[in-house]
């Protein structure tokens, strides 16, 4: 194993991505240097505390090179980077095929000065999390804390066999693991089929669902419940950004797209012509097909979303209420899972609907209510 | 005005959202009287308290009824209770139109014993209020506190004339203020095209992306994040009720699902070939539609969401955590407008994002630093 105490790493790219990858790893004791393209953005990641500027003069001893470039110049700064250090190169792009066949491209073109071998020192790596805001200033080191980060080793597509060198796979498996992420190592084409599905759909549909608002009435907009804020919570996305990974996962993503319009036809046609198709049972079938998806959706932990109990507190909408709920949550000594709040518009009431495990659910009831809140079993 | 003190209410169906009713009521001091087809959800009812079985001799000065059947069944039991009773007869069905087009037509009808004097008495109204869980073992009192409840009266569709007696609307009014909801005075018409928009399409969005997921291998569900989570989360509602709901508002939500479809269709042909049509300036306008849109979404008490500012504290995942940072918030004065919980498969760290006023957020920051909490700005 490499020797990985106050390891070096170069972050090329100081987006929200990059900037927080050198605040974990500064924070975590290691030499971090940093390069952009924008000077303003270099500087910023400098200042808020994610490392040092790049010299080219600097130690090479050991370096790590992280490129956090855009997704459409990533594998063109990939291949630079392997070119001109000696050492691990990732890339933390959301999708991670179209990359790897570009480098492999590269390493069998003779006029390109990339080989096979410098692709052993190269791993495939995305990072699962991201912010609403963008840029150096949303960065934080704590960003990549309990979020999944997927490692996709370098295979020949044809023999299967791997040519990203084993101790660089588990040196980039430690720098996920030193800024508190939790590793699942997986091929890279399985990747790209996977965050189509648990990824860039749910975007695609925020976003469509969103995009209808636009010119809604302000009386249609004042029924919003929290039902239409969390299917669009994540529309507010960055277009450039967006176009750039749906772009580079086209295959898989229109896949899933081809499904998708095939129940809007359908459910268009029963709509239409309640007595054709299946008719009504169409509907039910979308609705409970629905069902049966979401009851796999994981919860907290990884933990299935029905292994947690709710029971909802009613608190007045003013300073210290939830607080005081959850003092006398933890003086009675049981976990909060989840926590939700529920609220709407026109009124200062607020309900706080607690997630516990089941078998310390009546119990905190009993209890909570004996403290004086207003609790409802959910 | 109509004397309303300890006014007798008659809710007929027992189910989460007529229960929910009972409950209310009666804690506001009001006589419930319960009926439901079902002996089993009728007494369950009772039970729990929402009221007392209905005895056809019962007082009927002054009785209000409620009726909280299926959807479906909805129009057919308005005019038998207009028929059986003096008083306010309302409805709370999530579809308003084609119900009122129903009593219209059976008005107009001469063999039925319905007339146009009969709707005096009627009001359409829709709480905008529900669970996960249905059935009155999921009712309780405060299902409508803070929520939106739309009172549609009667009119006729060919003069414009308001049928529905203006003191029956305002006691239609006053029984959703004594529930706790935020009153919304809208036409039929334009009550179903705004649920259409606001609350069909995210439910069908949600199904078709939950949907998905059916299939999807469990090394690609590991991946979850809160925004699969978040788009999700709705899915979980029960198809029979929603083939009635979408069966009786097919008209506007079909209007809105031309539109998805169209924007669907144009993204497969950009995604299938980046080529043609505005290629991925197709794919960016999609996406800023989508922010514009979302942008439109009011947040708690109906305030814009942009009027709060974000600051994140890292805890650890025990008892008494979320409590503890709460109380120093209290503490340091300053209310807590949305509270968000950010966690994922595999540890045991958890990050609770406040919203604050944006004014507070920095003085908040500092304070909560100095008491010893990781707070980051976002």
């Amino acid at each position: 194993m490499l020797a990985i105490q106050k390891t070096p790493v170069l972050v090329r790219g100081t987006g929200l991505l990059g900037a927080s990858i050198g605040l974990g790893m500064s924070a975590a004791g290691h030499k971090v240097w940093l390069s952009d393209p924008s000077p303003t953005a270099q500087r910023i990641a400098e200042d808020i505390g994610a490392g040092e500027i790049w010299r080219e003069e600097a130690d090479q001893d050991g370096l790590i090179v992280v490129v956090a470039s855009p997704p459409e110049v990533t594998a063109q700064e990939i291949a630079a980077a392997l070119l001109n250090h000696q050492g691990l190169v990732l890339d933390i792009a959301s999708v991670k095929a179209e990359i790897i066949r570009d480098l492999l491209r590269r390493a069998e073109d003779d006029a390109d000065p990339l080989t096979r071998e410098h692709l052993r020192r190269y791993v495939g790596t995305h990072p699962m999390a991201g912010r609403a805001q963008s840029g150096p200033v949303a960065a934080r080191g704590e960003l990549f804390t309990s979020m999944p980060w997927v490692i996709c080793p370098v295979t020949d597509p044809v023999t299967g066999e791997q040519l990203s060198d084993p101790g660089f796979v588990e040196l980039a498996t430690w720098l996920a693991r030193t800024l508190g992420a939790s590793v699942h190592r997986m091929e890279a084409a399985k990747h790209d089929e996977s965050v189509a599905l648990i990824s860039h759909l749910p975007q695609i549909a925020a976003s469509l669902v969103a995009s209808r608002l636009q010119d809604a009435p302000a009386s249609a907009l004042a029924l919003t419940g929290n039902g239409l804020r969390d299917v669009t919570r994540i529309a507010a996305s960055d277009p450039n950004l967006w176009v750039q990974i749906l772009s580079a996962n086209a295959a898989p993503v229109v896949e899933i797209l081809y499904g998708l319009r095939e129940d809007v036809e359908r459910l268009i046609g029963t709509l239409e012509d309640p007595g054709a198709h299946g008719g009504q049972a169409d509907i039910a079938q979308l609705i409970a097909e629905g069902n049966a998806g979401v009851a796999r959706v994981p919860g907290k932990h990884g933990a299935p979303p029905q292994s947690f109990a709710l029971l909802t507190v009613i608190v007045d909408d003013r300073p210290g209420q939830i607080a005081a709920v959850l003092n006398d949550v933890a003086e009675v000594g049981v976990n909060v899972e989840d926590l939700h709040m529920e609220h709407s518009a026109g009124h200062q009431v607020g309900m706080v609907e607690l997630s516990v495990l089941p078998g310390r659910r009546e119990e905190l009831a009993d209890a909570l209510t004996e403290m004086g809140w207003k609790v409802v079993l959910s």
